[in-house]
């Protein structure tokens, strides 16, 4: 069940935000309840709640709201801890034109989902550049932007500014005002989290990296600037610690690893690999460094995915030829790190490179040039290129990739050990994020990068962080979960001792120096080497 | 146990409010707890609870203070439906030099007092008129004046402008910023407690007399604009309806007649009158309008208490002179409710008025002369006077008076009635508001405005409003009482009716038609016929 299923399965009375049509007896004489009495009074029947309670910042508009419509109105509640609190009041009858905002706050692309507050359904979907960026591209260069006087400020404003604009837009496309977004939900890593509520994430890239906060309590939209209903609650996922954010947390909760009796794995793959196993009863959570040649931006012809970057790359088993796919079908700019993969994968197969990742030279042939004494493998000819350049790989770009394969996989590896599991017995593995969804299961195989389980133990489920979020928006339940997760996860520092870095040296080759790890890779590579040589 | 007695018998870890002592451990990379979820956990192995909250205009400031502070801190924290809310950090150790501030929102004279966080002892007290008073001399005055545009507003920023003021000079007496204020309590009728927190009050004069609302929530005291700790909780005393304000549930609380197992009777007077009456098991309330003339601003010669007024007025048995006492001392300038039933009593007493109030003239001799038809009786001589005009006592006075004193009684007859209860049977009748203290219960038995009690049966409390409001502050168990009594309190509606009417008639009497219902008059005047009969 994907997570529109879900939400659209999901009866609204058990949402945490509700709208409610109530009619409300006018005061009379023999009945003389001041005004906000007598709608927490409803309220609180409808709820089946004594606490229910107005937020001193409705309390004046109240008794004109009443009386301009008759004492019927659409009253909007939150619940927070057990307690109801008064969004908003509406005119009688809106049941539909109210909505509620799931944000993936990610470092480099923010994801808004617009849903229907009353059947849970998404309405709209915008995703933008985060605009931080132009402040640094990575992380940490803007971890160290906001201790500059005016910094963090300016962090928060941007990220702010830019989704408050994408949140009027949808709301405009929908004919209602912005007070109409009647809560919000927001998951992100850590730092990304910091920068949304204008905290200091001084203290998260400096040993002993302590965020500010791990778990914060909801705040009104107000507080931090957003855009929407002033009084709407803003649920930001909680993280476990400087280097496993909420996005995660959001991510375990879109899989829905925390209610089944087998273990699964989880991973996020990213500059960091971000790694979860478990499942109903326990959780075990991870994060390394993997290395920044997955994302794309290192290898010398890499990019971010975008429109002619090469994704996906086979060589045809008869013809020896590449055969490149681009987004949008783009003549080729670029290469993004699923399109890595993939040609790494097919170079070993065909044996351009060897174990170690290197080329060779026999077999290679023309397409290896030597630039500044630096091996390049030439992909795209100038002819075909969209940049009028030749697209090439060096043997750098295929050494970085192989050191962040091997990070993943031994990441894997020290998790599994821990926890007492063999890699090869997993029963589920599911791969989260955007880039996840585009790597080639048997390609990451091929390489070594994640074990050799049968294809169909892999399950993409694209921006888990984005799917977590909306889903914890629309269901009580899943909003429980969220600090049931974060409560049962243990977190595994990795230890950088001598048994990781002979973990990591051995995952250092295509696929591995135990290749008894890799058995379909072995059957690949006895195929592959018989049509060579009958080519040869 | 006078308020004090019990503010300084309360251990401090029964407050609402608490200062912690925290000496936290430093984060390590073995405890890697956000700094915000360190502070919570201990927090709440100090009080006890895993329901412990950082807001979010506290979350910035965080980890800058603490680590400053090398993780020692003196956080206070305050309890709101069984939730702790951190207030503010301070520096460690800081156990004096925090407060709270209880705060009496009367209508005419608003009353501030500053209480030591840690004992509970009152530290200073400041009292100044309302300054909303320039803008009505009545209650319901500025209810309209609050319908005119920007009139609320006005009305509210007059208010809250002086009472910082107030706070603002205790505080710098004490050598503290207002930050160091981190909770308050304010007790008010309905209307003040609408013009505090700047909601309209338009609809509490106008059928069916509805309130914006009973019961608020507590609100941060940035919120209303109160220049103390930004995130101090204040409390404002909830009503129970338009005509049965915050003030006299902190009555009710300061009596602790909620707590006894006899009935009581407690009574604040006012330009309204109101009532209640009850025990542990129960309470019903009462208001009516008993006359401006108690107040002292209607009659001739009547003024606000304040110096050179007339508060004690006694007719010597031998020499038939006038006693007077004047407020500080100072040669008389008018008169005070206390002094009007003093003045009438005893003129009653003397014969000198009848028992429907009026003049009798061979009484009062030369003392009486008629000034453009009205009779008005001599009280001061414009030479002993500090106006340099005489000050006399009209019969419209006199009259005025006793249509308030018999509103009074009547309205004490009523709810004693209703409860099945007789007057002269009370136990224990509590006299409440300033007013009340200065009235001599003796002489308001006298002209027939209370029940003939023995006088030990009267306790007055003084100001019932600022004492409620005190208690509350520093006790949780105080705290609590109050919804516990607003949720006990059945308000009786008094129905001017035929009843009624006759009821009031029989009381506009001095001291009442019904002779039996006053034996001590009947006693006195016999007495006073005595003595008259030897001084003629």
């Amino acid at each position: 069940m994907d997570e529109k299923e879900k939400a659209q399965n999901t009866p609204i009375d058990t949402s945490w935000i509700r709208a409610l049509s109530l009619n409300l007896i006018p005061p009379s004489l023999g009945d003389n309840t001041a005004d906000a009495d007598r709608l927490i009074k409803a309220a609180g029947l409808q709820l089946d709640s004594d606490s229910v309670s107005i937020p001193f910042a409705r309390l004046a508009g109240l008794p004109k709201t009443l009386r301009n419509s008759g004492y019927r109105t659409s009253a909007v509640f939150f619940k927070d801890e057990g307690r109801w609190q008064l969004i908003d009041l509406f005119p009688p009858e809106t049941d539909g034109g109210l909505y509620v905002a799931a944000v993936d706050l990610g470092s480099s692309t923010v994801v808004v989902r617009l849903l229907d507050l009353a059947s849970g359904e998404t309405r709209d979907e915008i995703s933008f550049h985060n605009p931080q960026i132009r402040l640094g591209d990575d992380i940490l260069t803007r971890i160290h932007y906001a201790g500059e006087p005016g910094g963090l400020a300016e962090l928060q404003g941007l990220l702010i500014d830019r989704l408050n604009e994408a949140l009027r837009a949808m709301v405009e496309l929908q004919g209602v005002e912005p007070r109409a977004i009647v809560g919000m939900t927001a998951a992100g890593n850590t730092a990304m989290t910091h920068f949304f509520l204008g905290l200091d994430p001084y203290w998260i890239c400096r040993e002993p990296y302590i965020p500010v906060v791990n778990a914060p309590s909801m705040v009104a939209a107000s507080e931090p600037g957003i855009g929407i209903n002033a009084q709407a609650p803003v649920l930001v996922f909680p993280n476990v610690g400087s280097y496993f954010g909420g996005d995660l947390i959001a991510g375990i909760l879109a899989s829905g690893m925390m209610d089944q009796d087998e273990v699964s794995f989880l991973v996020d793959v990213g500059t960091n690999a971000e790694v979860v196993v478990g499942n109903r009863d326990w959780l075990m959570a991870c994060a390394g460094a993997a290395g920044p040649a997955l994302e794309g931006g290192v290898a010398n012809m890499g990019m971010m995915a975008g429109p002619g970057v090469i994704d996906r790359v086979r060589i045809d088993p008869e013809s020896d030829r590449f055969r490149i796919n681009t987004i949008d079908d783009q003549p080729p700019m670029g290469i993004c790190g699923s399109g890595l993969i993939d040609l790494t994968a097919a170079l070993f197969l065909k044996g351009m490179i060897d174990l170690r990742g290197k080329f060779v030279p026999e077999r290679c042939g023309e397409r290896l040039t030597d630039m500044d004494g630096i091996p390049h493998f030439l992909v795209v000819t100038a002819e075909a290129s969209g940049t009028g350049q030749a697209l090439t790989l060096s043997q750098p770009d295929i050494d970085g990739l192989i050191r962040s394969k091997a990070a993943m996989y031994t990441i894997l590896n020290t998790i599994a050990n821990t926890v007492n599991i063999s890699l090869n017995e997993i029963k589920r593995f599911y791969v989260a994020g955007t880039f996840g969804s585009y790597i080639d299961p048997q390609s990451a195989i091929t390489i070594g990068m994640i074990p050799d389980l049968p294809l169909d133990r892999y399950v993409s489920l694209g921006n888990t962080s984005l799917i977590g979020a909306a889903a914890a928006l629309v269901s009580a339940e899943a909003k429980k979960d969220i600090h049931c997760i974060r409560d049962r996860i243990t977190y595994l520092e990795l230890n950088v001792n001598q048994e990781f870095m002979n973990l990591f040296s051995a995952a250092k080759f295509i696929p591995h120096t135990d290749r008894s790890l890799f058995p379909s890779v072995k059957r690949q590579v006895s195929k592959e080497n018989i049509k060579n040589e009958n080519i040869e």
